[in-house]
């Protein structure tokens, strides 16, 4: 692999998502096409169903790990990393279909969701479908351990939404309970991403390794900026209304972080509102979290996963996909600061 | 192998399930061994309600079906076969979970379901939990060859399963329709089990491609079976209140050939009680399924599909698989036969 000698500082003055998926419009299109081919797999009846999950208007961010963690200097499209990358995205879009059964959502980016276009019934079934079909095309690697590495994260990834389900309608939730939450549901397929990405590419074990850790943290900083964004983004830019994991009960890390500023009266009060017993008053919560330095301290919490993200690779910097992995960080960084200016103006 | 002369007449006088499943104690014994271990794998919050679902007052048929097919005269437990028989239960115990969801069962063999016990939200993510336990030890034998099969496998259960959901609220139903679903929710598990047994007990792959027939014709018999008992079964016996599919709305092949049967009055009128608009009236459609000769001709389809399933073992009459597999179409003819007595008495 070509070393590069380009270092983080130097990439800042560009730091948003679309500069580096940009570079990868063409694996994203190979990534397209493949998705589309699959559908072919599924019995004639469901196809149509298969198909409509297929959604282009996601980020697909897991896929885009795929391919900058195994990124060669020449920026060509492996075969492998575009199967993988199919993999990695039909256990997403998976997990996608069944949480918003759970949720009860009527939309995603603007498109009905499965569960509202097909029933609940069939959605479960067809998450089911799509997840054993991620499975089938993990199981045509020559060797069983890309089946053994996605089957295993699957099972975490459920899971992770097992206990979150499951604590909802309880207060009692400490930042470690939160951290594992997140670790499992959302960090474990970053995790799995850069693992493939980077090993399917032929890098070396020790590079593979590393990469693994980043995609961990960089899971664990974009779960807590996605749970903060929920409270302090612009609701045009994250496409939902502000404060529905208040609405829905979901104990995330800024309703965590208020709840130990409060007082015993305005604790209780929070709790009516979490648990439903009381309407949620959206504006006074947020008042108090800027009042009392929650923004900062979950930012930090952000800040403090893409530091240790960042740290995983140093040693590796020559590497040709450092620059473009680092540049993510930067990204989402951009992205937290773009909240702030959001909450003062 | 040892050849055997026993000839499938002389096995006549026994032929009921439990003298086949008395040979397999010990297997199954192992098999409870190896499931109750599996919990460990799952992060702890949830091995709980794991646990839960390894119900076992089962029939466990799938995995007596992976053990048959790879029966050894000396009756030997393999391994291997024990765990495929794990990964067969996972996936139809994932699917149980799935289903009682989708018809809001509140009962599973006198015990709450799953969906009853954690709430539907937590029971899809734990249905998914266990399909992907499933891949996970599918994906630990040396090749891919058990990943590709099962999770294939998996996708066709679930693309019957979508279709027969999709299908409710409709009557325009023909066998080939009927066929088709079956074949994909029930015969496609029966005939993977008795591929891989086959296979993974190391049988040439033309008994093991005979075996896999067998499978899939037993799978399809036995559902037309389970289809004709939901109406003509003794409650106690089959363990659940009779006519459920036509409560359900659930267009079995005995409404089907009752619908065909009937003159246009009495159509709309079966049509309306399928389709929920008026109170079914199980006396008269199990009088007129009796008078018109719908329980026969039912019992008719189950014989030919056993037939079938017989006639693909022929040619390997002397492997130690076969007379024991053979005992088990008896078995479920006799079950048949015990349907025409409750209808008569």
């Amino acid at each position: 692999m070509a070393a590069t000698t380009e270092l983080p500082r130097a990439l800042r003055p560009a730091p948003d998502f679309a500069t580096v998926f940009s570079l990868l419009k063409p694996h994203m299109a190979a990534l397209d096409v493949f998705l589309r081919s699959q559908i072919e797999a599924f019995e004639p009846e469901i196809r149509g169903m298969a198909d409509y999950c297929i959604d282009t208007s996601g980020k697909r961010i897991r896929p885009a790990l795929v391919f900058l963690s195994g990124w060669r200097s020449d920026g060509s499209i492996q075969p492998e990393l575009v199967r993988v990358a199919a993999v990695v995205e039909f256990v997403h879009l998976a997990t996608l279909v069944h949480d918003d059964i759970m949720d009860d959502a009527a939309l995603r980016r603007g498109r009905r969701t499965a569960a509202r276009e097909y029933g609940p019934e069939a959605a479960v079934l067809l998450g089911d479908a799509l997840f054993a079909h991620a499975l089938h095309l993990a199981a045509q690697f020559p060797t069983t351990e890309v089946c053994q590495a996605v089957s295993s994260s699957t099972r975490k990834v459920c899971a992770g939404e097992i206990i979150q389900t499951l604590r909802r309608g309880t207060t009692a939730i400490s930042r470690a309970d939160y951290d594992r939450v997140i670790d499992l549901k959302t960090a474990e397929l970053f995790r799995l991403s850069c693992q493939l990405g980077s090993h399917l590419a032929g890098f070396p074990p020790a590079f593979s390794e590393a990469a693994t850790r980043f995609g961990r943290h960089l899971g664990m900083a974009y779960q807590i900026y996605d749970d903060l964004a929920d409270f302090f983004g612009e609701e045009k830019r994250i496409g939902k209304t502000l404060g529905t994991d208040l609405v829905s009960g979901k104990l995330t890390l800024p309703l965590i972080e208020l709840m130990e500023r409060l007082s015993a009266v305005e604790q209780a009060a929070l709790t009516d509102e979490i648990l439903g017993q009381r309407p949620p008053d959206l504006a006074r919560r947020l008042g108090q979290m800027a009042e009392t330095g929650v923004f900062d301290t979950v930012a930090e919490a952000v800040e403090t996963e893409l530091k240790a993200a960042e740290q995983a690779l140093v040693p590796f910097v020559g590497e040709a996909p450092v620059p473009l992995l680092l540049r993510l960080c930067e990204a989402l960084r951009a992205q937290v600061g773009g909240l702030q200016v959001g909450r003062t103006g």
